[in-house]
């Protein structure tokens, strides 16, 4: 019997943010993998700490992990590997994703690998999107509102045609992007209506509007939150 | 002391879907809210069956959910006198919402006429959106993709525009709409490429791809997914 290859969705950061069927996969499965920095600790298994009893046999899932030019396809196809021999030998194997596997997740990657040969399935867990609109106290779209989200990557030009036509918007992994995610806002008189969150649902939350955010750069879970009405339910 | 009005999400249909912060909350509030239909079950209370012991004071807000022409007003107006009741005796008060509260939900409409009176907190749930990905098996979206939820009540013309410049997409609350939904991605050549999800995580879940469904109407929980490259991973 083969084992089964589990994409858990552990919620945004607050680990009462899990779902119970999360828990339980977690809680049972023989083996636990997670992403993890090349040095230092895990988010995904900072989430899940407090619903760990340390009898599971753990596999970090190491890489610097936003740096663009690092040859990951080497580390997936290690850690496809490792895994895999895992289920071969009929062990059920978790890993841990911030967020929800599928939204714009780091999962993917083990699931382009090993979704053919081995069972896996997806536990869709709370993502940021929905965690950030919670932690700012504003819907995020309503009625028949077109909801964009923009990854702050994408160039310029092509960010602000994005943001031109959008209703509700949702600007993601804005990092280092951050002066260029201002700059196209101010540029399109959104600056006022839009709100900017930082780790959500984590003790370390910060929500303010982005006409009065100081900095420069931005964390890589941070989100821009901008709607055209000023308030969805308007 | 005020009571705490709170925005449930408890997730998509699967009762095993609800965080642990939101059936702590669901089991400690005094009253329990839910959306109902005029005659007959709440889906949000169906889904929160399992966790519930009966003792806690529960109230129905019925309305013809999906009959536009209803005057949903005085029905909001009447359930935000009647919940800040509760909360005006000190009871806190959780509003069941299917999915997550701030995602195209009906919380939205109390949480305008109570958020300036009353102390409010939405609990973020898992999405409609992420659980038909997971449903489907396949990414919603990854590194720079934009991901466009686009209503399908919009008029033709304006679904086509936003279809057309769409790298990923949802199209949600699909129901009569779906012929009109059918003949913009069969214009668009992305007929091939679409799945249908309903359901998703329930027992009666369907998915299927488009181009095999044979109904000309959906159910109000159904959404089409849409990825331009075929596979987010590719």
């Amino acid at each position: 019997m083969t084992g089964r290859l589990y994409g858990l969705g552990i919620g945004p950061g607050d680990s009462e943010l899990i779902t119970l069927k999360a828990l339980r996969v977690l809680q049972t499965a023989a083996v636990v993998a997670y992403p993890a920095p090349e040095v230092g600790e895990s988010l995904a298994r900072r989430i899940a700490a407090p619903h760990l009893d340390g009898r599971q046999e753990e596999i970090a899932i190491r890489m610097p992990i936003h740096d663009a030019s690092f040859p990951k396809d080497d580390i997936y196809d290690g850690a496809a590997e490792d895994l895999g021999r895992h289920l071969g030998a009929g062990r059920d194997v978790a890993v841990l994703c911030e967020g929800d596997p599928f939204f714009y997740g780091s999962f993917m990657y083990l699931f382009g690998r090993m979704a053919e040969r081995y069972p896996v399935e997806v536990v869709p867990g709370v993502s940021s999107l929905t965690a950030c609109a919670a932690a700012l106290g504003a819907p995020l779209a309503a009625r028949n509102d077109v909801l964009t989200v923009i990854p702050a990557p994408l160039d310029e030009v092509t960010l602000r045609s994005r943001l031109e036509q959008a209703e509700a918007v949702a600007v993601i992994k804005v990092g280092r992007h951050l002066p260029k995610v201002r700059r196209v806002l101010a540029d399109l008189g959104l600056l006022e209506a839009a709100r900017y969150i930082e780790h959500a649902t984590m003790t370390s939350q910060r929500v303010l509007p982005m006409a009065s955010l100081p900095e420069d750069a931005a964390p890589y879970f941070s989100m821009i939150l901008v709607h055209r009405r000023g308030e969805a339910w308007s």
